[in-house]
């Protein structure tokens, strides 16, 4: 059976890249991901930064509050009322592979001359980080041609 | 200098990740590629293994192939009219450490406990394949803490 009849056969109600998409799949989501993982927490860094309209940053800030994947942490400043900061949790954090390997396809498909806007590097090593594909038997850099996807135990037979 | 104020200082306008955004981040968008992956070429068939209406599938595969992500290559089955087929491309095949990355997380986080419906292998190996960050220097598996962002050469102040 070829890859297309054995792709056909299965539903993809519970897959899991859209799933992912479901959660995180929007510009602004991940945007507000890349700050985050820029350093930023608070909500007026966000805005500055991203420079899109505050209830759309709120919307987008709650829904991955929401989802876990920022939790919402109350600070106070001195003198000021209190506020919340956004910090990546474990599963916010587990995105950090997926960011890397948007940011180096567009680091070598769209930007322009200049170069890479940011460079990814491994703390105190200061080598260029990568995002790439590796087997668990080590076998690392896969390229496309090397990989296959099949079934797994989730897999669902789409309706007739 | 933190690294809030680093971020603060520069424009987002080169960001290789919005770039890449503009071109495959709609869900859609990324959910043909995910069916290009496994193999699929036909429109009937995305259309069939996606579900979605023929004119949003139309839309997404016409923007994909103006950005070089697919390739529309002429076939024709006897007996009927000629039709087109949509080819992954090297700038598409480049996305797939991405896509898996998207697939591990929601494997991880938001799949049901019948497990992952799709597994990804090392031809041949039979190895299980994950998306990683890896340094130059052959560090890999890197954790978020392990790794910085740090300003590079396309890296443009921000305006005042």
């Amino acid at each position: 059976m070829d890859s297309v009849e054995t792709r056909l056969r299965y539903s993809d109600e519970n897959c899991a890249i859209r799933g992912t998409l479901e959660i995180v799949g929007e510009k602004w989501s991940l945007l507000v991901l890349r700050e985050a993982f820029f350093g930023l927490r608070r909500f007026d860094d966000f805005h500055r930064a991203l420079g899109c309209a505050r209830n759309l940053l709120s919307e987008r800030l709650a829904k991955l509050v929401d989802h876990g994947v920022l939790a919402r942490v109350a600070y106070r400043e001195p003198g000021q009322r209190g506020r919340h900061e956004y910090h990546l949790t474990e599963k916010g954090l587990d995105l950090q592979p997926a960011l890397v390997a948007l940011m180096q396809w567009g680091d070598r498909w769209t930007v322009d001359h200049d170069g890479s806007p940011v460079e990814v590097l491994h703390r105190g090593c200061g080598g260029t980080v990568r995002a790439v594909l590796a087997c668990e038997h080590d076998h690392t850099a896969l390229a496309p041609q090397e990989i296959e996807a099949v079934p797994g135990p989730g897999a669902r037979v789409a309706a007739a």
